[in-house]
């Protein structure tokens, strides 16, 4: 009983934070009507909460959030899951230390992976969160496990909680949905800095041993410890 | 009686609809001061309710908005209609699909309406919506029916439901003036990434399988049904 | 008394017509900072009311506004005028059609004026609203009547209610205050989606009969009459 | 007890002024998640306030502002002080007329400052504003004073209150914490302007004898004095 009230009340902190989520998507214009979402993983549970399909982010609420499996099937919750579910699933499977997907359609995450292009490492502020270069993954149909595969194949050996998924766009990790979220935030960000650098010449690549360093502190010392 | 009453009541809500959908403009940044309009066909009737013409979007109420006939001709409101009514009156009468029209002036479409370019299907997001390229439409005057014929001939044979009419702007369609307006939201997106992953290299373009094959799933499998 | 009453109950009025619409030139971004005003003519008397000089835009009140003279002298206010009281004051002294005068340093129109180039009439929206070409007027330092002349020599023949000094940014005119800051708003719409459209190519003129026709039509039938 | 009490009552007032002033940050877009922060000197003594570090622009209060001593160590305060103090102290320690440090990760001033490109003076407000062109400082890591006299060596000969770091982004200053935010502020807004410019060709440069008389006259007459 008490295990099964402890699940019942994490879930229902993660209907709220994921729900709440959402906001900084629109927030910082990372979604157009209803082209993004974000997903939890319910820890020690196989389980995800997650955006219901196609429903506004002006109408989101704990209540209408879905819990789904880790094969992305139904649980508990009225709406069909998002259609990103699957790809969710297959990362919170294969990468245990991930408590948090998001995936958007920001504008120059977008123009970098309509390119298949990588997003070079320019910046302290890419070095910082990204610790290194923001890399491709493959070109893959929705529908069954390419988009979730080629997610974890991309990022299991990178320092980068990012994969610009070629011809479709972002998709973002973290130990939790918020640091999933700040990654998304961060990604477009740097995405634009970059793009519109690129614009009227090249930028300068930081050395390799000063990205290392950079992403060392930023994953050590910023913040509140 | 009772089929006046109907048709009254029909009215009123679609008033408020159409009202209340330009707020979506606004938000989206499709529009400037006055410049774009939404209309709603009122079904089993040969009538539209638009917005008036050179209103603030401000100052839109349900009572505001204009019912006009098929011809454009004003049956019911206070104000003049939007000068594009004759253009989306042609559209009602000659595409029976539709119950929505929208216009803007947003910036990407009117970048690449400018140029007179389509708009080539380099992301999933567009095959999904869109099941293509973004077509362009002819260069026609204001004032009789060039622009709606311009419209409905780009647009009959087409998966599209958005036409770049040539040196003006974008048209979207859709089922109710809703899906018109989320065409034209997903539209300046997708002209926004396009342009913006074409300003530093050639993006890569979507087999036509793949695009079939998305567009198929995202009209019959995405969303609450 | 009844003429000196009227013309405070006009001032008045114009205080706060002038004061709020700066709200419009921080909602379309066209102003940063205190980097943009509005003035309007007295109308029937040589006077003017305009923004205080580097108040905020968060603290105008109808009550910081500041009356002036059209030498730019201060009749009535406890702030120091704009510093670009001198050229609305030209302005209003040498084309009495003028109520209304916006200067802003709008992002898009500055980058025409930073290369003193005219923006294309290629959009039909420039043709409505501007009847042709955005013209660029000369440098001119501010500190005497230089500004106020460059506007008006090249305003005085063009269809254009915007002029983009060159090195500098755009001052716009209108009939009124309110039509003064449409056409900033607009001239920052065209200057940016004509932008974005020479970018990736060169956008196609639109011919100068269409020109014509468009001007004719939106001058004398858009709107509300 | 006087002069102790002196200083709390302006160390009280700066930690609601330095909190404030971070939406400012938010409102022009300058900065995105925690990526940036403002910071004050407490007059006549050898103090700073700054923001905390890692904490969201949403839940900054005065009381969780920290009081740092000028070689960065707290004095005063809940929370790590941002990772930007030690640059911070060191301007405060060597520019004895600055009052006020930001730091941002703005996008065209980072764009800019991955190229390691100063911006060139080609409009008026750069002019007014920073007397010139915007200079660049020198790569450096964040953990020594490296940052901090980089910024020193650019600006001390410098009319510009803005540095672009290479590889990093901007630092600007102010004789209080609000001049430096609307330096800031006025830096994106003029790195913006001529990235876009350069876009489609050359802007001219401003004679550095108009520079010198418009960057006088901002400086001595602009405003409320």
């Amino acid at each position: 009983m008490t295990a099964v009230s402890d699940v019942q009340a994490t879930i229902a902190e993660l209907r709220r934070t994921v729900s709440d989520l959402h906001r900084e998507l629109t927030r910082y214009g990372l979604v157009v009507w209803t082209a993004g979402n974000v997903s939890a993983r319910v820890p020690d549970h196989d389980l995800l909460v997650i955006k219901p399909s196609g429903v506004s982010y002006d109408d989101l609420t704990p209540e209408s959030m879905v819990v789904c499996d880790l094969d992305g099937e139904v649980v508990e919750g009225e709406h069909a899951p998002s259609s990103d579910t699957a790809a969710a699933a297959y990362v919170y499977r294969h990468m245990p230390e991930v408590g948090g997907v998001v995936h958007t359609h920001s504008t120059y995450a977008c123009a970098w992976a309509a390119r298949a292009e990588p997003i070079p490492c320019v910046l302290t502020m890419m070095a910082d969160e990204f610790g290194g270069d923001i890399p491709v993954g493959p070109f893959a149909l929705i529908g069954d496990d390419s988009i979730g595969r080629g997610i974890v194949e991309t990022l299991k050996d990178s320092n980068s909680r990012a994969v610009l998924m070629a011809g479709h766009g972002p998709f973002t990790i973290g130990t939790d949905a918020r640091e999933a979220v700040k990654a998304a935030v961060m990604l477009e960000d740097v995405a634009r800095s970059v793009h519109v650098s690129r614009q009227l010449g090249e930028p300068k690549p930081i050395d390799p041993a000063d990205v290392a360093s950079l992403f060392d502190r930023y994953q050590n010392v910023y913040g509140q410890r």
